[in-house]
């Protein structure tokens, strides 16, 4: 009988790391950064060009029961812009491949469109490319953003030294509380259609989850007080599992501060109606498409006066730890998206 | 009641084109062609970059009864690098998005990736990124291949004139074929799972339907011999399909002559074997991945050295027109793929 590993065994990132090692030495000179970071990097003449990938599957990553069609267009170019971001570079332009079913009208795909567009005027990014398809089941996107950044300024996840800052831009967690507050309200629906939900005192959160937008205006603000982050990666999966992948690819520890974690008012009040402990929803909750980066210590009193940035720790020469409001240093764990 | 327009009556080409309009205006100088080519093409400092995505899709593009995963992988690479040389250039990098629900194994995505990296020895090319996912059915593929061409050498569909010649690599219709006799061994089979198929008489046309190469070889004859050539487009959807598109990116027309269309000669037996027309499996049968292009006549007697290319008719001033064995002129017209 041949072999059958099942994939839950062994999880996306162990799956990435796979693939990662088979893909390494690149025959190109240009293939400069590959598998591993937010973005690969390519070597060109006066830059560096970025290129990332994406997938948004309909039942997977979401749900079009609550997610209207024009957020799920411009979520869709957010979270790919957002690795762009994420290597401190601008994205330029966006391929977006399209796959549905034909329950699907064109004024659906209209109202998708409609969302992808805004996105990129707001970005200031070309949608010069893609392929549609339909579908056996579903809504399927994927979306290749394609950007630059300055050789001088890119960030990738490696670069982090002991005793750098760790910053992360925004709040934590809402994104995750938004998508609970969504999922027990279609549930309340599907069990009495008459009903009217209101989600009105959960605006922030639902918001953070149908809407995100990426950290571009970090990004200039950094790039204004010429500041580059020693290391740098977004927060799709959740704080805790982006700082083990920086630790793990600069070879460094953290030390993470519970009490500084930023969290807004509105998600705090959400978790604790949910019974969920607000520094779960921020280390664990995921797609809240923020920053998180380090910077040198030298650094430290430019980064502050930029707005919105919040300092939640150091990295060190020993494990990524959290230490609580309690006093107590407990390993950091990430959960992340168990997607299989 | 909300406007709802089926999908099916744009089809897929006439979506392209709305997108296509919506998309034009681009903000950057360095989006230098944008949706309607095989690639998208960016302005670089010394050459041109090239950018296209395609999807692969179970219960759409492929059928795992019948097509082994290695095969899969390697074809998934294929055909993107097609678009790139379809563009004249060359492939360079690889981001591969793969997304499969938990029937399949490790060991499973082991065989896709061992087909993709086959591919990109084959073709050097350097894997790059991607993203992972679950699906909520089947197995989803999607990547993007990148690549590059110098400026004097880059090759779009719009750049035929009346009076080139038209010409094409290898051979068409096989790969339709192909699918014609696995689908009905997979129907035998079906009904009687005892019955071993003898396949054996096929190879040439299934081979090319699970694992189709890409025309890296005709890219580096003309390249050799100086040669760009003045439009191009790989045929993946059959040629009638492509000349179409040839000539409405280049506002002419064009004669094909039924008797130059290169069939191959098992291609030719099971055709008649499934009393279909081989011209019609030539000119609609899809998934070729040749190239199809344009050279002025200037350029006839260098070209005609290249082995393996075939020259089936003219650019013209007027419409897209069959020259059949018969001598009738008959409107060239295409199927494609109706996804929709």
């Amino acid at each position: 009988m041949e072999k059958r590993t099942e994939i839950s065994t062994l999880g996306e990132f162990e799956l990435i790391e796979k693939i990662k090692n088979q893909a390494s030495k690149y025959r190109h000179q240009q293939s400069h950064v590959g598998i591993g970071d937010d973005a690969a990097v390519l070597l060109e003449e006066n830059y560096y060009k970025l290129v990332s990938s994406d997938w948004l599957i309909e039942g997977v990553h979401f749900d079009l029961s609550y997610m209207p069609l024009m957020h799920l267009g411009y979520k869709l170019a957010t979270v790919n812009f957002s690795d762009i971001f994420a290597m401190n570079g601008q994205p330029r332009q966006l391929l977006v491949n399209i796959a549905m079913s034909n329950r699907f009208s064109t004024e659906a795909i209209d109202e998708l469109y409609a969302g992808i567009f805004k996105a990129c005027q707001k970005y200031h990014v070309d949608v010069i490319g893609g392929d549609t398809s339909s579908s056996a089941k579903g809504l399927l996107l994927s979306a290749t953003a394609i950007g630059q950044v300055a050789k001088n300024q890119l960030s990738l996840r490696s670069g982090a030294k002991p005793n750098d800052i760790i910053c992360v831009t925004g709040d934590l967690g809402a994104a995750y509380l938004g998508l609970q507050v969504l999922e027990r309200e279609k549930q309340v629906y599907l069990s009495n259609p008459d009903m009217q939900p209101d989600i009105s005192k959960y605006s922030y959160c639902i918001g953070r989850q149908l809407k995100p937008e990426a950290q571009q205006n970090s990004i200039n603000d950094l790039n204004d007080i010429g500041v580059v982050p020693t290391s740098m990666i977004d927060i799709s999966d959740g704080l805790a599992s982006e700082v083990l992948h920086l630790c793990k690819a600069s070879n460094v520890g953290a030390t993470i501060h519970e009490e500084h974690l930023p969290i807004n008012a509105e998600a705090m009040e959400t978790a604790l109606e949910f019974n969920i402990s607000p520094t779960t929803c921020a280390l664990n909750g995921g797609e809240d498409y923020e920053l998180l980066f380090t910077v040198n210590q030298e650094d430290y009193e430019q980064v502050k006066e930029i707005p919105d940035i919040h300092f939640i720790g150091y990295i060190t020469n020993g494990k990524p730890i959290l230490h609580t409001r309690g006093g107590q240093d407990v390993a950091l764990q990430a959960q992340g998206w168990k997607h299989f």
